[in-house]
């Protein structure tokens, strides 16, 4: 029996949320989502959003030392709690991008390490946009087919991944999300795995996540191509 | 002659953008983005993630009191470097939404009085999910069409607008996007406005924002009738 009182302000809503819908108590799963300096912050606050609605969660934001981090615009200034060495065995961990993790996604990096020491425990492991990169660093991706942002498809392969031009890539128990705003589906379809169609439906309405975008050229498929090669000169 | 040294973090990308964009450079659009204790935090970095792209663009996050404040969830603590009085004259301002809205939509509130005292200097005076109910307090909304998280539309009529069941309401200088989530379609909405389709398309594009929901019921009409009685009874 789990001590509702027990949890984190996190599991606020899932624990009404798990009352209304009859939800047969389980294991509480621990949801790691990583954060580090110059992240980009929708690639977190997106699954972030989805996964602290799920009965049975415990969303922990973790990073490597406690404090204030400053995103990639240097504006957001968010607070880290839990540091990697504390939350030492996640059920699923979270891995955000941002340009930043070209020059992390090396051996010795915090975040690397803390992604190789703990993914063999996990039971998903997961990333939005060029936090695939540190997944790839910590060999989670040799050999599996994966997605990042559109930008930084070469350099997965680098890690021996298979870049693929999904939205939502899942293989085994590592799910990959492609660029920034995919936290969003990537999360959903994480929630699917974790209990049930009827509760990501109910995240999705909750969210109202009916998107309808008023323009489109949000792949680079669809974008005209002088879109395209101006996004890809400001990345460069 | 705009000195470019002299702007925020947050204009970097807009810089590079407008650099590579060959942007003719105008006057700095100050887009102030509220903050308060027991928001939900998608509604704002949403928009945030959109926005800070934006040419010639200077984003501040504003809130009552300087210091950190907590989301709803308790989880995320963002610290508030402006406050209300030291940004009196922003171009556009985006006022996020979370159930507390519900209770600090009445005269007197921070937010609401520092709506009311800036919607008539502003170029854009915007709002995501129940953020609507502070534009209402402040005034903004009566007699307009409007829209707001699907579960709030008669709180909303109660300020004198007409709920609208669109993802995204314009209505002379204010806009007002459904649920959460809507903050980003919103958001583009008003770059369309401020800089073009074209911008829109590069930040939709860098965002990776092509969006595919692994589930279909993110809309009160699309969603099952017991997954629509499930979230009302948990807002409720």
């Amino acid at each position: 029996m789990v001590d509702l009182q027990d949890r984190t302000g996190s599991a606020r809503f899932g624990i009404q949320f798990a009352a209304k819908l009859d939800w047969k108590e389980s294991a509480v799963t621990q949801i790691a989502i990583a954060l580090y300096p110059e992240m980009t912050m929708l690639d977190a606050v997106g699954p972030y959003q989805v996964l602290t609605w799920l009965p049975d969660a415990d969303v922990v934001l973790v990073g490597a030392d406690r404090g204030p981090l400053v995103d990639d615009k240097g504006l957001l200034r968010v607070e880290i709690e839990h540091t990697f060495d504390e939350v030492s065995a996640p059920d699923v961990i979270v891995v955000p991008g941002g340009f930043i993790t070209r020059s992390m996604a090396v051996p010795g990096d915090p975040l690397v390490e803390w992604v190789r020491a703990v993914h063999p425990g996990t039971t998903w492991t997961t990333s939005v946009c060029t936090g695939a990169l540190i997944l790839g660093a910590a060999g989670v991706l040799d050999g599996l087919d994966a997605t990042t942002h559109w930008i930084a498809y070469d350099e997965l392969s680098r890690f021996g991944a298979h870049p693929t031009e999904e939205r939502v890539v899942v293989r085994g128990k590592v799910i990959t999300g492609a660029g920034v705003s995919a936290g969003i589906d990537m999360a959903l379809r994480l929630v699917i795995e974790l209990a049930g169609v009827e509760v990501a439906q109910a995240i999705q309405l909750g969210l109202e996540y009916d998107p309808q975008p008023p323009v489109d050229a949000g792949a680079p498929s669809k974008a005209p191509p002088e879109i395209k090669a101006l996004v890809e000169a400001i990345n460069s």
